[in-house]
């Protein structure tokens, strides 16, 4: 059967050792291929061929609930359920998503995209089970990283209390994005080595009985140590003192040890965890021996050689915000950099390379990073936490309740800040505006380029009087000339491009090419438009803004970010709390809505912020005659 | 020495046994008389009295950093560095704050309110010190209940990798507000009766070293046995997985005990963990027999009875919601009420008594209980999570990525919505209209007494196209007379309860009693304003606001939350998306600042927001001959 007459997973049911060996490869081939032209995230596929086949063999989806944890590694599944033929439109403008989608597939139960919330969604699709006296099973497929994240913690804690019937498989390939830190991989690191727990457990039941102390001196303790049979070997420790029966290691790519060990999770009652041993990028040499995390995700690539396709192209914004911290941290001993598993993401890797001590992968962890960061400047520290936008969001009430609340300088350089194209809804950085335009102490600056970016970094690092935010998108620069020497930026003195009388154009950070368009077409159709580089949402410039209220002149806000409570919406505040009551203002941005994948160019022309969208609000705030000319 | 002497904790270097234990007394008696009058976080501060001792005894503070958790058991440190004769003003508008406040003492270097966040903070702490090369102790003191937030689990897992010396106490009460859930408590349930790890550890050594196997057949197995010799006895083993040396547990009210194990903790490289077993409310027997939590945070008490002064009055809005989804529930088997550790404040318990299986208590964990919330509802369930405002904070990307992104049907019940008093800046619930306006898919509520608090619960509990949130205040109702039938209200239709002609209030929740005195106050002088309980930030009464601009109406918007981006700047957002840029708008709400802790009362008096401040801004708005009258 081709890739592409697969409809239904059912039909796995009679698929033999054979078949499903011969399937696994047509599915690595299939997945080689068709990325090497769309792109996506081939390691993580590669690695779950074998389990994906394992779970939809065994299982009954949709009926049986499949919960893949960040989501990226679903491309199996996707092709076992009748998605093969969408895979030359991946991740592309209103082409199969990247990330399972509920309206693609009746098998797609849950979506994902942020990491570590499939356990909490299992439990709730597990009490949901149970309330309904249905017999459903429930799988959560998670990786060793996500592992790391906070909920996931809480949820393994809750889970392993209420002991539901619910199977984590836990995907273990040593590595998320980028190798993975904290104590639970070292704990994992000790069971892969510690060999098979099942097995060993009853050899060392036999081997206990024969130990004739066992039976007089010690028999006090006999009882206990007969329970603590299981933490005698060190394996699966962790997961049975938090109430989850253990199993494994399992070698991923072996199916019939899948098999065995997923059939023995169904029978089991309460929480199981299947610990999967996975390698990335399995059968495709370049992916396999990746050690940079470059097969992770990525572009085109040619397929013989595993080159990669790169457009040559100016300097990243997080190129140039690592490099210019690099410069910065030289004489500011106070700095130290934090990424929370996102070390190439954020080109902190950079940073790290010149000052390894100083740059701290917490893992999936963004809440202990926003805090760690608070710890970090209430001794003096400059704490630099880059982060995604997206992301950001785990931190929110550590960035209110300890960061804001005690105003402690902490520097949050926002990355992927506005839409980020391929990864689509769940990834897009359009919120932070909003969630922290409210906060008090808070400060929100966004650069127009890459070279005030590098100006806006050191002011930031200068700044000391409480928490800063400078958001820069994904991407490349403009290739525009970077000045040699930084310089500190006023916070909330806007720039003014060029000077005009009739409206004035407020643009905030990288929308300002479009800006620039506009004006430009307008002044040539003889229409005087005032153009700002409005680079702080917060502060306002207000003296700025009393200027522009005086002149009374029709203002067009521009930002690409939600619309509702962002920075439009400061600069209307502003207005009306200066009791400016007659002012036009027309703000633009993202709308009320969630915005799918595509390139960020047919994202924001679907959403009108484009220099014709720009220019077709504009003319309806001209005086009349204006208009019609 | 009088309490009230104490000025430095290091005069406890020099006390004697009987010192301190007549100290402990001195201070317990204080706290017991003081509180009855003030109110206050009395159990968990009996709690700690020993601990608090000893640790000012063996450190030296503020040199070395105590970072108290949640923070509401820093009473006896505050006594201890000084602040004994603030005690009359616990709590109280401009008086001593009932958590750690750093502007209050240089003893207290991190602030707290929210659970979870000392380990990171005091991770923080300890990587600034060892990059700047001092040698200070950091110890974070963290209870029982907060160890299950996932940002705390985060910080173990972070903490135990990186190996920094610093020390946790983990102060083991067996409750935190309501008795704990989750695994992790069943494994300090096993700890606590498993006896002492450092002596039983030694104990085992000597006896396997007498085992004649140990040296002959299993020789192969023996290096692991050595190793895994701590694991036998099940102690600490959780937290020694995590890279943690753990100690205990410990008498929390045996001096000798805790400074024993103390200054083990001190010679330790890398992180400790003690466990120190303590007794809520130890010395004053009404709150040690506390079953209910009744003796965690409370009011004036009658000391020699035990008696609880309570003032009689109408119904809580906690109670009625509880009540109101009690009724519901019986005909509506999909409802599923959820709360993280607050059973009691959200009277969740009232609920959970006539359906126990349909109420789930996952402990302090905000973000899996929102996530497990959008799984219920993947499957058809109605799931409601009562949470506080201030605590919502730490599901903000839940509820954007995997509740509002896949808009799921979870009502959230957001209680002490607005200014809470007594607790402070860390509890305001002032941010919610601001961090949920702008997620598409959200509705957002609010009652403007508590019988339209029921008849809203019941809307929302109806309402089946995704998320909603009624957010409703701390405290009680106005006893008015609740309506024996439950009713479906029209979602975005705002109610009139006075029209007029010359201005507008849209009064957003229970602000309207001062609108309405406002309003009254005007009338009084023959001014006509049209009073509108707006009972929802969104969706906005469209048709309502398209007539009032129509009429060309000022309009004061009235909240009881954060003025910017808040339910007055949805309406500022509406007049100009519309073109109605002659609007003239005044918000009312909480100014862009913390607002610390008092009376409501106090508190919205200091920030204008009473009739008489709504009668002085509606004045300046009226056409001038009318602000002559």
């Amino acid at each position: 059967m081709k890739l592409e007459e697969f409809k239904n997973p059912s039909v796995l049911k009679n698929y033999s050792k054979q078949d499903m060996a011969d399937l696994a490869e047509d599915i690595r081939s299939f997945l080689i291929e068709k990325l090497s032209v769309t792109g996506g995230h081939l390691g993580p596929n590669l690695g779950v061929v074998e389990l994906t086949l394992a779970l939809h063999q065994l299982f009954e989806s949709p009926k049986d609930k499949f919960l893949w944890d960040v989501g990226h590694q679903a491309y199996v599944h996707k092709i076992l359920t009748g998605r093969a033929d969408q895979f030359d439109q991946l991740r592309q403008y209103k082409g199969l998503c990247g990330f399972p989608k509920r309206n693609e597939s009746e098998h797609d139960v849950w979506e994902t995209g942020h990491s570590s919330t499939s356990l909490s969604a299992a439990m709730g699709m597990a009490v949901a089970r149970d309330l309904k006296g249905t017999d459903e099973n429930v799988v959560a497929i998670i990786g060793d990283g996500a592992l790391t994240g906070g909920m996931a913690l809480e949820a393994l804690n809750h889970i392993g209390h209420e002991q539901k019937d619910l199977i984590v498989v836990l995907n273990d390939n040593e590595m998320s994005i980028a190798p993975n830190v904290g104590a639970l991989h070292s704990v994992l690191g000790r069971l892969r080595t510690a060999g098979k727990y099942k097995k060993a457990k009853e050899e060392l039941e036999q081997l206990i009985k024969k130990i004739p102390a066992f039976g007089g001196k010690i028999a006090t303790t006999a009882e206990r140590v007969k329970d603590s049979l299981k933490y005698l070997l060190v394996s699966g420790i962790f997961f049975e003192e938090m109430g989850f029966t253990y199993l494994g290691p399992v070698d991923g790519h072996d199916l019939d040890d899948l098999k065995e060990n997923l059939l023995y999770a169904k029978k089991t009652k309460g929480p199981v965890l299947i610990h999967v041993l996975t390698k990335k990028g399995k059968g495709y040499e370049p992916a396999e021996n990746d050690e940079k995390g470059t097969w992770h995700g990525l572009g085109p690539y040619k397929i013989e050689s595993g080159e990669v396709v790169k457009k040559p192209g100016p300097p990243s914004y997080s190129g140039v915000f690592a490099e210019t911290l690099k410069k910065v941290a030289r004489d500011d001993k106070r700095i130290v950099a934090i990424t929370a598993a996102m070390p190439g993401g954020t080109k902190l890797d950079v940073f790290a390379k010149e000052f390894p001590d100083r740059m701290i992968d917490v893992g999936i962890a963004e809440q202990h990073a926003t805090t760690m960061a608070a710890g970090l400047a209430t001794q003096g520290m400059k704490p630099v936490f880059a982060v995604y936008s997206t992301f950001l969001q785990r931190g929110y009430d550590q960035i209110v309740h300890d960061v804001c609340r005690q105003n402690l300088n902490v520097l949050f350089a926002i990355d992927r800040a506005g839409l980020v194209g391929a990864d689509g809804e769940t990834h897009q950085g359009v919120f932070d505006i909003a969630y922290l335009r409210h906060l008090p102490n808070m400060k929100i600056l966004m650069p127009k380029d890459e070279n005030e970016l590098q100006h806006m970094i050191y002011t930031a690092t200068q700044y000391n009087d409480g928490p800063i935010a400078v958001r820069y998108p994904r991407g490349n620069g403009y290739g525009i000339k970077m000045d040699e020497t930084l310089k500190v930026l006023p916070i909330g003195k806007w720039e003014t491009l060029h000077e005009g009388s009739e409206a004035c154009i407020l643009s905030f950070g990288t929308m300002l090419p479009v800006a620039q368009e506009a004006a430009d077409q307008l002044a040539s159709q003889g229409i005087s438009i005032k153009l700002v580089n409005a680079n702080s949402a917060k502060p306002l410039d207000e003296e700025l803004l009393h200027e522009i209220a005086k002149a009374n002149m029709p203002v067009l806000t521009l930002e690409e970010a939600c619309v509702q409570g962002g920075f439009g919406s400061a600069v209307l505040e502003f207005f009306h709390d200066h009791k400016y009551h007659s002012m036009q203002v027309k703000r633009m941005g993202i709308p009320d809505e969630f915005i799918e994948h595509g390139s960020v160019g047919q994202l924001l022309e679907e959403v009108g912020l484009t220099s014709a969208g720009v220019v077709e609000q504009l003319t309806t705030m001209l005086p009349r005659k204006r208009q019609r000319a």
